[in-house]
């Protein structure tokens, strides 16, 4: 693999009177040798520094050069060639940035690091950060201000991962950047109007390269920032991340990709076709759940089971210490244990009164809530609970996803029994039990073998991007060959929705794993 | 021709919910397509401008594009097509910078205008300047002051363009500097110090092109910034220039380039090869001459002659007025029929007791001087006179002259009789009589035909970059093409020198149509 930066050792002839050639065509000139002819352009402000370094180190050392789509381009000239060439992927979240510091010349993550989304000050989901930044008839000040914080967080980021691995945040050559499409046009000071409006359209899928100086991030002068390539308004380029992570796109067999935040997105394909859609999944599934939903973070359930003769219910917290609430994972295990106990019925209610279930239901103002944790176990002295409101929420969200997955299969005609691998990414993919979701209809009833957690395959994708030259092009050609079909406007997947929302589903045929209870 | 920046039109399929491609994307796909297949690349600071105006356009318009060595740059959208496509080309003068508003479309010049350097608050000569910028234990401050002047020069006359033409100074979208190489390091703000010391390495030779914004030009945002390339500290991209407006290095026949300025700089060459040299021709040339020199300029005595019987001096004044000085091609008009009426002799020393000089000289406290225009006849009741320290100061700039002539020619075995044409750069060339240039032994003796005014080259080459795109190849491989002699060590051009000393040579056979005289 060969790095989108890389340093080239040069040694060229001293000048003289009978070689009078300037100092940068000299440079130029060794570094095309080296390059088999490729003529490297010098961006016009780093023109005094390199020529400087050239001369004082007597015509030799190492250039620092980067491949961009237009060839190549020298950015610096380095007397002694370094031991580390540090490079920055992001993923670029709504919610939380997450970096890691690459060495370019090992291949190795140095370090990694993540910060709270300073633009959460305007609004914690994304819609209501579109809507802050349309102060249409103005400047686009408020646009400004978005981008700033981003900005902000990036040079905070870089700062920390500078210091762990002691080196300088001017020693950062690269960035790539990956995140949802309303997030990158919030970093490039982009209107995201349109995103959100029929028929979705982004002011830019693929962004050309730039220098970081271009938007004030105190990265190395001459360092470049990559944007990964998006699809749509609803399906970024942290999903083509997720591609690139997976290899979808280099497999002879077709497997599925699912991606679940407040959106699901999920692509099939292979080698030879991509089809790929989004739909809203609700925030049940990423800690959004009423009351006790949290992220997948120290303190929250992240695993529970209930004891289907007793009701005795066990359950583990990350970090293991006392419970604070419960994320995607841990209420998909409980709301399956909770079926399969029948604490609650196919339609997802409650039935207070199954044996069970004795002791543990509390009345509140909304309504019933079920104890998870009582108070005297949980943190600071408060119970962890789960009422209607909050199932009722993750019904809808299980539907979604099951309704998505299975129009997406129509569409392309393929059967979840000829899925090679499903792919699942992010935190939701990391901690979720397959079987639990197949108990409650969320993903199909297959071997669980076939399912394939990816870790932030958004990070892994800008890595990659960095790492690997042949990555760039792979992601343009991903989008290229991507079919985006648009659910919002799908009748088909409406109609779907509605036999989604049972536990596993009205046709249980579909989820011969899965005990299916007649009786209300 | 084709010029270098230019309007597409666009016609692009409006956004739907079946074809939900960013706008940018679409622009660039529609783009390619008029390219054949080029792919655009939108610098990161255009794409909200270039989105907005698309859409706001109705996805149809005119696409202004530029084009660089690394592929095509789109720079802006513009709903209607202008009338006029403004570019501003620039000779970059020590003294004076002269610039014309180009119409790209049409291909016409709208305006011209000059302007005084402003530099020479630092020093009226290129070596005082040079020192001036070396603070070197410093941070630049006086060669970014250098570099200010210059920009501000440069402003101000795209000011002064845009206002005379009546367009805004933001439509300008493009500027093709040519100069000397140490004004290019000032005007790219490059350490100018190896250029006047041996072996006198330029910084560089080849800048590539960049944002007019990149050095603060308040041009269109998207402009683009050509610097004719240069081959050496002594051989500018001023020169390229003159190459590039004579044809020289498209012609079959030998041919030579003379321009002429503080330093004569000489090619010679054909479409297969060509030799270049430059050397120190002393200020006499271009107005220097101690006292009464002055530029081409309004009341500078452009053109005299004195009757070889009576003594008597006509004159012809640039403008008609009265007489405020003497240009370079009065002196050697004027020094000339001295020669001829032997009012000086071979060696140039004045001879007083010729009758045709009675009542002609003047004494002075340096010496005796010649009264070219007495002072009741002069502007301002002052007269112009001719020192003789004056006249020693033309000697030596003849005597580098014609040595220049014949070394580089000797160095290609080429005789002047062979040569197909002699261009003439410069507001020299546009004054100067050949003829009286012969009478003096600084040109060669051969048919006038032969000799061809040039005009300002520097501003011509500098027009032609950029109202045809092939013209930027042919600038570089002019470069790669020239080959240097460096005459400032070289021993044949010393003593070459010696023997041009005289008028018009100490071997007169050289000049055949000239009257020699034996006696001192």
């Amino acid at each position: 693999m060969q790095s989108l930066v890389e340093l080239i050792n040069i040694q060229a002839t001293p000048p003289s009177l009978s070689d009078n050639t300037g100092d940068l065509d000299r440079l130029k000139k060794s570094l095309a040798v080296m390059l088999e002819g490729c003529q490297p352009l010098v961006p016009m402000l780093r023109m005094a520094p390199i020529a400087k370094s050239f001369r004082q180190a007597g015509f030799k050392g190492a250039a620092l050069v980067v491949r961009l789509d237009a060839g190549v381009q020298l950015i610096d000239f380095l007397p002694d060639a370094p031991g580390v060439l540090p490079a920055m992927a992001l993923d670029l979240g709504t919610t939380h940035l997450e970096a890691s510091l690459l060495d370019l010349l090992s291949g190795k993550v140095l370090e990694r690091a993540t910060l709270v989304n300073a633009q959460l000050e305007f609004g914690s989901d994304i819609l209501t950060r579109i809507h802050f930044a349309g102060d249409r008839n103005g400047a686009g000040e408020n646009l400004l201000m978005l981008q700033k914080r981003v900005l902000q967080c990036i040079n905070d980021l870089a700062g920390e991962l500078a210091r762990k691995a002691k080196i300088a945040t001017q020693d950062i050559v690269a960035l790539c950047v990956s995140g949802n499409t309303t997030m990158i046009h919030f970093f490039l000071q982009l209107d995201p109007y349109h995103l959100c409006r029929e028929p979705y359209i982004p002011v830019v899928n693929s962004p050309d390269p730039f220098g970081a100086q271009d938007v004030g991030l105190g990265f190395h002068p001459g360092a470049t920032v990559w944007v990964m390539p998006s699809v749509g308004s609803y399906f970024g380029g942290d999903l083509i991340s997720g591609i690139l992570a997976s290899g979808l796109d280099e497999q002879e067999e077709t497997s599925m990709l699912i991606d679940v935040g407040t959106n699901a997105e999920v692509v099939v394909g292979n080698r030879e076709w991509l089809i790929a859609c989004a739909g809203a999944a609700g925030p049940a599934l990423e800690g959004g759940v009423a009351r006790m939903g949290m992220r997948a973070d120290t303190g929250a359930i992240e695993h529970c089971s209930i004891d289907q003769d007793t009701g005795e219910l066990n359950y583990k917290t990350i970090g293991d210490g006392p419970a604070r609430g419960i994320c995607g994972s841990g209420v998909i295990d409980l709301v399956a244990d909770l079926y399969l106990a029948r604490i609650i019925d196919i339609r997802g209610k409650f039935r207070p009164k199954q044996p069970q279930a004795a002791g543990r239901f509390i009345e509140q103002d909304a309504g019933l809530a079920y104890v998870v944790v009582p108070a005297a176990e949980g943190d600071k002295g408060q119970p962890v609970l789960l009422s209607q409101v909050d199932i009722d929420a993750l019904m809808r969200s299980k539907a979604a996803m099951y309704s998505i997955l299975t129009t997406i299969t129509s569409q392309v005609g393929v059967r979840f029994e000829e899925l090679h691998r499903i792919y699942v990414a992010g935190a939701f993919g990391k901690h979720i039990s397959p079987q639990q979701a197949i108990v409650l209809g969320m993903l199909p009833d297959l071997d669980l073998g076939v399912y394939q957690p990816l870790g932030n395959s958004s990070l892994a994708g800008a890595e990659l991007i960095l790492l690997d030259r042949q990555a760039w092009q792979r992601s343009r050609e991903i989008v290229a060959k991507v079919t985006y079909v648009e659910l919002n406007v799908n009748q088909e997947f409406m109609i779907r929705f509605s036999g989604c929302r049972f536990i596993p589903h009205t046709d249980h045929t579909l989820f011969p794993s899965v005990p299916f209870f007649d009786e209300p």
